[in-house]
């Protein structure tokens, strides 16, 4: 088993130059949001995301060396991911994102609501002086993409009409979309054909649906202090995922719990219980892995190296979390 | 006196044009925002930011005749205007706005986050697809200049020690940079030379001074039924403008009073009392009138038309306003 760290050797300099300059950008300028920044940074994790560009960067460069402006693409990935977690969570109220308290719950929704402009309107800046119109539109369709997927997101809570097609959709939006328009951008500004942009945008897309499946799986499978937030809090707040999704084919008994939002004593338990007793799970880990299957395949343009690897072993690490 | 309806003439079809395609875009697509997108646009006022890129753009086009183009800038800067607006009135906990509830309290913060972030993604996403690197940058800036005013707002309540150089440069980021932006996009879109494009620019920069400054000045001098919000409420707030630091530099007595945030009683009237005795509000006056003969000066290159005669024409309402 390879773990993260060694997966992303081949950048691991990079990110620690990338963090430098995210914590410089917010905290050095703004006092206000400083103890905000820090609290962001320290939550941020495994920062996939600036390392799938990094990666994807060095792997379309000739002679492996990335530019300045790749650097500066995978900055503004994770300021827009970071921006998007800050809202979402004054959003949906939560109070821990990976077992940390919130930025609206450790400071307030004034803060957090800031906070994501500042980032959002740095990162629109910093886009628009890449000074190439394409990487613009990629990143400005993520943008509204995120905000898409939150109002999806919010009009389908509880409804058990939702479809499998507006559950993979809801999902593009919110996790894919950054991963495939990112990727892309990092290959188009190391001067790549288009057909194999395209397939970088590909890699990107079920890279990103395959770890947003998994996520959906863990949340039943885990337990709160794995998850760092509270167990089935999906199937709790009426976010109905591909676990329930496939449940829902077999048992529809599960309707009735779902339609009445849990509102009897023990509803979440036993919704928990059909959930579980379906093959759900089962049907949700086959799912991960034919979405993890197609990023694999849209790798095999690249010539060999050790960041093509890396973008590999990333596919096999997502299913890992899961099994 | 010609009334803002007698004035804006020149673009009341484009301003309907306008307001019926921000409705449709919000309103149709996202029910769940839909009524607050009624409702934001019934708060929306005079539209004096749109009327004034359709303004430019008519004056700088040598047939008169406006592009789709033009048409959608206005539409970019009406939408980042109305983002602003919800998300500053999250931050400020505002109630009510020209008199009629906020959509956090009419709806709650949840909504209201929402709309924004929607706002300002379409925004981008619009402004992106107007393929004039330009005139993204332009616009990039002004989001950038909004979330640093808001940020620069925040950190100097109650500083008695703020500079008038730093309350202009938070009024040039909350207020002139729109318009200063916009209109200089306006006319690139037009295809005018550079150095015009720039006075377009200086129009819209101190024809927005002046009119922060006239808003400041009302607030200390209007009721709070003409203003649709408790009057003196910037003071109040700890937001000190130009009638206050003018205030402050003859009366140093006033610096006690809001270094204790009007805690005892009477301060806050007391504070009101010292403004209304000094020449405060006079010279504030002086001030909005400069930079209002600054940005008429900056009119003089474009060639006669009914579209100039209105812009012009709007440097006399601004200061209408106050007299």
């Amino acid at each position: 088993m390879t773990s993260v760290a060694t997966l992303l050797a081949p950048v691991e300099e990079d990110l620690k130059t990338l963090n430098h300059n995210l914590r410089q950008l917010i905290g050095a300028r703004h006092p206000i949001l400083g103890a905000a920044a820090e609290h962001l940074f320290q939550v941020g994790g495994k920062q996939l995301r600036p390392a799938v560009v990094l990666l994807i960067a060095r792997a379309t460069m000739t002679d492996g060396e990335i530019t300045a402006r790749h650097r500066r693409l995978a900055e503004i990935t994770e300021m827009i991911h970071t921006a998007s977690l800050v809202h979402d969570d004054v959003l949906d109220e939560s109070e821990t994102r990976r077992g940390i308290p919130t930025v609206h719950s450790s400071f307030n929704n004034r803060i957090a609501v800031l906070a994501g402009d500042f980032l959002f309107a740095q990162s629109s800046w910093y886009l628009a002086n890449l000074d190439n119109l394409e990487v613009v539109k990629l990143l400005s369709k993520v943008i509204m993409d995120l905000a898409e997927g939150e109002i999806q997101q919010g009009l389908s809570r509880f409804d058990s009409e939702l479809t499998f097609e507006a559950y993979l959709e809801k999902s593009y939006c919110k996790t894919a979309s950054l991963l495939a328009n990112s990727g892309k951008a990092a290959g188009i500004l190391s001067g790549i054909a288009r057909d194999r942009a395209d397939q970088l945008f590909e890699y990107g897309r079920h890279l990103g649906l395959a770890f947003q499946i998994v996520d959906d799986i863990l949340d039943f499978t885990e337990s709160s202090e794995t998850l760092g937030k509270p167990a089935a809090s999906d199937l709790r707040s009426g976010h109905l995922t591909a676990p329930a999704l496939y449940a829902l084919e077999e048992q529809p008994a599960l309707e009735t719990l779902i339609a009445r939002e849990f509102a009897e004593e023990n509803d979440l338990e036993r919704a928990l219980a059909i959930v579980h007793e379906t093959r759900g799970i089962e049907r949700s880990r086959d799912l991960a892995r034919h979405h993890a299957e197609i990023a694999r395949q849209n790798l095999a343009h690249l010539e060999p190296s050790e960041s093509k690897d890396a973008l590999d072993g990333l596919v096999d690490y997502v299913l890992r979390r899961c099994n």
